[in-house]
C-alpha cells in the first residue's frame, strides 16, 4: 500500500486559502490546516477557517495564538486606520504585517517537521497581491531553501516543498477553480475592516480585489457586505 | 547627533544568549530582547532571561507565549526522556525542537521591522553546537537572505543583518569573553532537565557542554547543580 503523504496548509479563512485547502485536499494528502489568532481585527475569518476545515473529511485544524500585536506596526493589528481609497499597485500598504508570511510559514514548517510532512501550502498570489513583499515567488523560493537548511528533515534528505498553487492566477481564476472544487465562498471573509457581524466594508483593498474577482468571474459574491 | 541604532536580541536565559546580550549592548545600540515561553520544561530560564535584561540599562524585554507544544515532536516540549549518556557529535539529538531557530528568528524579524531595527542577534554556535542544523552558518546566511526578500524594509533598501558573535567560539571562549563584559553566569541556566529548584542535572548534553566550557576556561560555574 502506498504511504499517504501529509501536508500543512495555512488557512486564514479568506478566499485564497479556502481555495488552496480544497486544492491540497484534492491531491489525496492528509491535510493539517493551521490558522493564527494574531491580533487581527477580523477574527470572523477564524470562524470561517474552522467551518472550511470541518467541511472536508479528515482535515485536522489547529488555531494558534500568536501575540504579533506585542510588536505593533500594522493597520491589521494596531490602531491605524485601514485605507479605503483604492488599490495602489506601487506602494506597500499599511495593512502589511511585518514579516507575517515568514512567521506563518516558519510555524507551518515546525508543525510539518513534527508530523513528518514534507509539503506546505500557502495561498499567496503575485497577480492581485496588494503589493506585499512576502507574496512574491522569490520570497517563497528563498524560504524553501532556508527551510531545508534549518531542519533535521531537510538536512537528512527529506526536503520540504512550499506549494503556491494560486501564485500566477488572477482573482477571477482562483474563484472559478475554487467553485469547480466545491468551495463555499459564503464561508470565507476577506475584509480588513468588517462590522461586528462580519459584513465587509466593500472599500478596503481586500474587498475591492475580491469584488472585482467575482465580477470578472461572472458570479455573485455570497459573502455579506455592509449596506450603503 | 548620530541616530542610535536598534537591535533585537534573542534571549533564552542560557549561557550563550546572556553573553550575546552583553555583546550587543556593548555596541551602544538600543536593545530589544525577545524570549519565548514555548512549552519548554525548563521555564526557570525565562526568570533568568528577565534578570539578565533587567541587569542592563535601557533594555526592553518581551516574553512571548508560543504554543510549539501544540505540534509535539521534541524532548524539550513533549513527554520524551532527555538523553544523559553523553554528547554524540554525529546525530541530531531528540532535544532538537523542529524549526525552532527559524520560528524564533522570524518573530525577531517581525519585531525588528516594527521597530525600524535592522540588526538581529542570536547566540548560535557552530563549535559546541550539539548537532542542531539551525545553528550552522549556512542556515543563518540563508535566513538573512530570505528575511530581506520577505519584508518591506528589506525590499525598500533597509536590509537586516543577523549577527552571530559566538558562531566560531568554543564554550570556554564564550565564557571568557562574557566574564570580561560582566555577565553573571549565576543568572543563566542551561540544563534540559533541571529539578524543581532549577538545579542542573549535570548529565544532559547542555550541562556537559557547559561544565566542560567552565573547566576549560578555568573558572567555576556559579549555577546550581543537583547533588550526587
Amino acid at each position: 500500500m502506498p504511504t499517504i503523504m501529509s501536508a500543512v496548509v495555512l488557512l486564514s479563512g479568506g478566499l485564497d486559502s479556502a481555495t488552496v485547502l480544497r486544492m491540497a485536499h484534492a491531491t489525496g494528502q492528509r491535510i493539517h490546516a493551521l490558522s493564527f489568532r494574531y491580533g487581527q481585527r477580523h477574527t470572523m475569518e477564524l470562524e470561517m477557517a474552522r467551518k472550511q476545515a470541518l467541511s472536508l473529511p479528515g482535515v485536522a485544524h489547529r488555531i494558534m495564538d500568536l501575540q504579533l500585536s506585542l510588536f505593533g506596526g500594522s493597520a491589521l493589528t494596531a490602531d491605524i486606520p485601514v485605507p479605503k481609497g483604492g488599490v495602489d499597485e506601487n506602494t506597500i500598504p499599511v495593512t502589511y504585517v511585518p514579516a507575517r508570511n515568514m512567521v506563518f510559514l516558519s510555524l507551518a514548517l515546525a508543525w510539518a517537521e513534527s508530523l513528518g510532512a514534507q509539503h506546505l501550502y500557502i495561498g499567496v498570489n503575485a497577480v492581485d497581491y496588494s503589493g506585499y513583499p512576502d507574496c512574491r515567488p522569490e520570497f517563497i523560493q528563498s524560504f524553501q531553501q532556508t527551510a531545508n537548511l534549518a531542519t533535521k528533515a531537510g538536512v537528512e534528505g527529506h526536503p520540504f516543498t512550499v506549494h503556491t498553487p494560486l501564485i500566477n492566477l488572477t482573482k477571477a481564476q482562483i474563484i472559478q477553480q475554487g467553485l469547480a472544487l466545491g468551495v463555499d465562498y459564503g464561508l470565507t471573509r476577506s475584509c480588513y475592516d468588517p462590522d461586528a457581524q462580519g459584513a465587509g466594508c466593500g472599500l478596503c483593498d481586500a474587498c475591492r480585489l475580491r469584488l472585482q474577482g467575482f465580477a470578472e468571474a461572472g458570479v455573485p459574491d455570497p459573502a455579506p457586505y455592509q449596506g450603503p
